[in-house]
């Protein structure tokens, strides 16, 4: 399936970034940790990072009832960015020094979840996508704990991906000159070894679903 | 010196999470690599992953004079985000799942810079940023090159900071129950090895300043 650009989610800047795969798409979103959500809180844009989950094409956002950033959200229209650095690009010009990226730019209104199911489900994708098999392993919310908390759900109707991969696109009379190093600083994103609660019993075992992150 | 908050800057939500200390802003302005730049768009805000440079209390955003998104920014109310991973946080619910961060959020109007010198040092400091050495060593911009580029400047007054670290904050009871895994999964951003422009003669040397990142 394709994404369908609109105006809003046209790459036009390095429009032989883009791609239009919703495959990759999703790839990007089940890769990164957190995203960049922009709203409009008196007249002027706020941008927040948070974390979210993913179900099919529906992105789950959340947080405090008491949060007037998910308030501004709320049936208003919203900007949400996912982006992977995969690299610095060291050109032989400034002007062409650049990044390895994979980015995402979602567009829409975010509807507030009312639906109990519905809200259950979107805790256990975000909770699932922060920390992979946490919502069967850990306690679920409590009624007073999920009254706390609002979710909205974005439909991922509107979005666009870039991407840009591979050594520097340098001029070609500066290739020749031969004057500058040129090529990719590799970005890498890695986990460290677990940390246990200082809380824990000694010797409590690491489990299968946080090991499995780190192998 | 200290940051000074705005209604708009004060940290609302978890506050002992905020940090004022402008020490700490500057810390992770220099070491992140991207920005979030949020601007507003025929009404609807607009997230969108770019590079910055800082000088001082000043930070340099740039981007083709064909953007939307640059032109949207001038002279118009924005909002950057700046944020570090820095773990995972398994709680012994869902509710108490977080992440490891250090996060600042900037308001303010996105000055267009003018003065040609300050376009210079503007850009000096947006490719040194994302590749430290690299204005000294690579060609320097052209005039063509610097008239096809918009450089925005954005005074870093408004700005909040916010962090969290250390292990997770259970409920008691959950403690007590011990019936989940708690800890922190820790994230880390790490430099792969240089990567040569297939257009470099071989056996070029990678030059000191690429080297000096890396390890």
């Amino acid at each position: 399936m394709t994404l369908s650009p609109t105006p809003r989610s046209t790459v036009r800047r390095n429009s032989r970034r883009a791609r239009t795969d919703r495959a990759e798409l999703y790839a990007l979103l089940d890769e990164a940790l957190i995203c960049h959500l922009g709203v409009l809180i008196d007249g002027a844009p706020v941008v927040l990072p948070t974390g979210y989950g993913r179900i099919d094409d529906v992105l789950y956002l959340h947080g405090s009832v008491a949060a007037r950033s998910l308030a501004a959200a709320a049936e208003l229209p919203v900007s949400v960015a996912v982006t992977l650095v995969d690299g610095v690009v060291y050109a032989r010009s400034s002007f062409h020094c650049s990044m390895n990226y994979r980015s995402s730019v979602l567009h829409g209104a975010a509807r507030r979840v009312t639906d109990p199911d519905e809200v259950l489900r979107g805790l256990a994708a975000l909770t699932d996508h922060l920390a992979p098999g946490t919502w069967a392993h850990a306690r679920t919310p409590t009624r007073k704990e999920i009254a706390a908390t609002t979710v909205l759900a974005l439909d991922l109707a509107e979005a666009s991906v870039k991407m840009r991969s591979g050594p520097p696109a340098d001029d070609a009379e500066d290739v020749e000159a031969g004057t500058a190093w040129a090529g990719v600083l590799p970005v890498r994103t890695v986990w460290g070894a677990p940390e246990p609660c200082p809380l824990l019993p000694d010797e409590t075992p690491v489990p299968p679903h946080v090991l499995d992150r780190v192998r």
